[in-house]
């Protein structure tokens, strides 16, 4: 049978809306950040509290997005009644983003992109070498590549799975594909593929200029310690 | 004698109007994905019906454009008396979309532009190889390049059929000239101009860092195959 | 004595004031097509009837300026009485405007920008080949390179009018400084710069991708034949 | 004990205002030429008269600045009373623009941005070449490179100030991480921040295309003094 959304307590079910307004919101970011074209994007957020995820609906523009036309699925990748007609079906890479959420419980948001220099670097099968301090602060080393894998079955999710659990990155280049990042939570998740992007284009024309000076892997780790203890407004972040 | 407008019956009269507001409009996305500058592109799209199609007038800035201004025109390429001043000439590019419409009944809609990455290409005679999903699921296959050809007769417009013959691809890259897409209707057609333009730029910018790598053809075809049948909202597309 | 725009005719008084506002309002393009960065670029048009024109002050930013704030000058370069600020002076690309309105009576508009891709081609000393039809269509050949030239005196003036005259181009790269574009008034300058930019950086990106191939001298004249006597509409031309 | 604004005359309260406000707004330039993405960059200013100045908050995002969230530090880059919370911290960047403050008196602002073209440059550790007029003008020079350096103590700001002093130009590039730019006041240095892009931008695109060509050391020199005592208006600048 079916799972509902009015299945839920009245208290989750204010979170399910507090989520797929906050995900439906967050494609605007993409857009704004020249990540996305036509409807090749998407963001998803976890709904603490359920087993349950919310993600943009599959082929939708992002002019027509709206928080109730997000579409709430199990971590099976599977939609649940969610008050949506049954013909809006969820992204087709649904079921990349619940393997991630039933493999890496800490995540709590995922974005995937065609982000211009990060899925150049993918058609290479090359990581973005981490010879800045922003990619140091915010990755950690090297952007990562995972491997092939064609849509249809688990094999992008644990693809993504793999490569980052090898890593202290938030986001991964999926060979020939292209971004997929995490977070603590969707917003997160987005602030990875903005940065994700931004690494991979000031890496993309400085090699254009020629080669680049590596950080000492030690550098490295002080600067990622740093800006992910330190940095920014305590209460607020 | 001149064919008119006049001379058809009022339901076709609207979808006459219909077309030439749907062109018109299409042609803000060129200027919003940054395909076109000046007066460059074009967009046509033909009449359900009729043997007409609507394209843009002849050297006219993209602000000053309306749906009455658009031109209608045999499939020969000869304007009719359709409301404009007869001093509104169509397209240079008039006897290209014309002969497209003639030879290939299965298209609604023709785009062209000077996008700067598809043109980029193009001066070089090159393909933009299939080496991204993205690529396999649009194109199905490398973005051709056809002849060079001047403009003045069906040298265009024989390319651009002869090239898509011989492909899966909806777009073609004209050598020394630029990208001609085609589709089911002028949107479809619009969408696919986008999307070269994005392919030939990933592709640009993954090459600037060295080699890149292919797709094996048979994952191709099962990319593109999914993504023409699946993909997306089954009532809306 | 300093002349001064109250001795002109009231209908040449009144041709001033347009060709201000033309020249004030066509750096709104600069802007919009991201040719000019800061106060870098400047407009002039000839006041048609008199020998005097228009010209931007020089380091005022393009949010600040009005019709009554263009300079008027003599074809001398120096300042007539305006009604401007005596403080008020023109552009300190002055001299070389006023020497190509001197020395190429057939040109009613003169512009100068540093856009980035016309300038990396000047940075080089190298003309943008004519590779592409749109080149072809609008430059008539490559767009060629004048002279290094230091400001002060009449030496950027003659470099851009030795150039031109050797040319069937409206567009001129100064060596390590960047593009002078020329038209039968502002607008068609404006229009030229606008087109030397996208060919610079087309063919930018075209030969990231290796060699281009040439267009026959034949053809790139017959192109431009057909685009300068044929192309748009007759009478908004 | 603390030191408060409230310490301070009425007179230079006002002048904390003003400087904030300016502050504040800048950073819109920022954004507004793409020179930041997230919350990257900041923008200082000196207050006269006074050994304090005010700071971007760290962490905030553009869209969140205000004159009254602007951090006022003392010249050790510490942060006074100023009527933020105590909660809200500055920059973390503040102690390499307090040591410029400390050691540079004619210095009334600074700017540090991930701008990325100027960025790449810095991932190189190569200076940006004095190869066009506009490089010569506004730097009087190569933008130099400064020395690669942690976050945490005095290395940042003594690299900087280290780098400016054995050159004309108000920009440097810190090895591995980016320009930091400096001006009379906070926009004279916000200025500074969106030339050094350009001409990092221009310069690499012109490095795609082959090699570029010197200007003779005198020019450099001729250029920048005419166009730092000529340019502009006398009396606004």
């Amino acid at each position: 049978m079916t799972r509902s959304i009015s299945d839920l307590a009245p208290a989750l079910r204010d979170v399910v809306r507090d989520v797929r307004t906050q995900v439906s919101a967050l494609h605007a970011e993409l857009v704004r950040y020249r990540l996305v074209w036509g409807t090749a994007g998407n963001v998803s957020g976890r709904i603490p509290g359920t087993d349950l995820f919310a993600i943009k609906p599959s082929g939708v523009s992002y002019e027509e997005l709206a928080p109730e036309r997000m579409v709430v699925c199990t971590l099976n990748g599977e939609k649940i009644d969610d008050g949506t007609p049954a013909s809006l079906v969820p992204s087709s890479d649904t079921a990349a983003h619940a393997y991630v959420y039933r493999h890496m419980p800490e995540v709590g948001g995922v974005v995937h992109t065609h982000s211009p220099y990060a899925t150049a670097w993918a058609a290479r099968g090359e990581a973005v070498p981490c010879h800045l301090t922003m990619i140091a602060d915010e990755f950690g080393g090297d952007i990562p590549v995972g491997p092939f894998a064609l849509i249809g079955d688990d094999s992008i999710g644990r693809g993504i799975v793999e490569t980052l659990h090898g890593s202290r990155s938030q986001a991964v280049l999926m060979q020939n594909h292209g971004p997929f990042t995490v977070g603590r939570d969707a917003r997160s998740a987005v602030k990875a593929a903005v940065m994700c992007e931004e690494a991979a284009r000031t890496m993309c024309i400085a090699r254009q200029l020629g080669n680049t000076i590596p950080i000492a892997p030690d550098d490295v780790l002080a600067l990622n310690d740093r800006y992910q203890n330190v940095y920014g407004q305590r209460p607020s972040r």
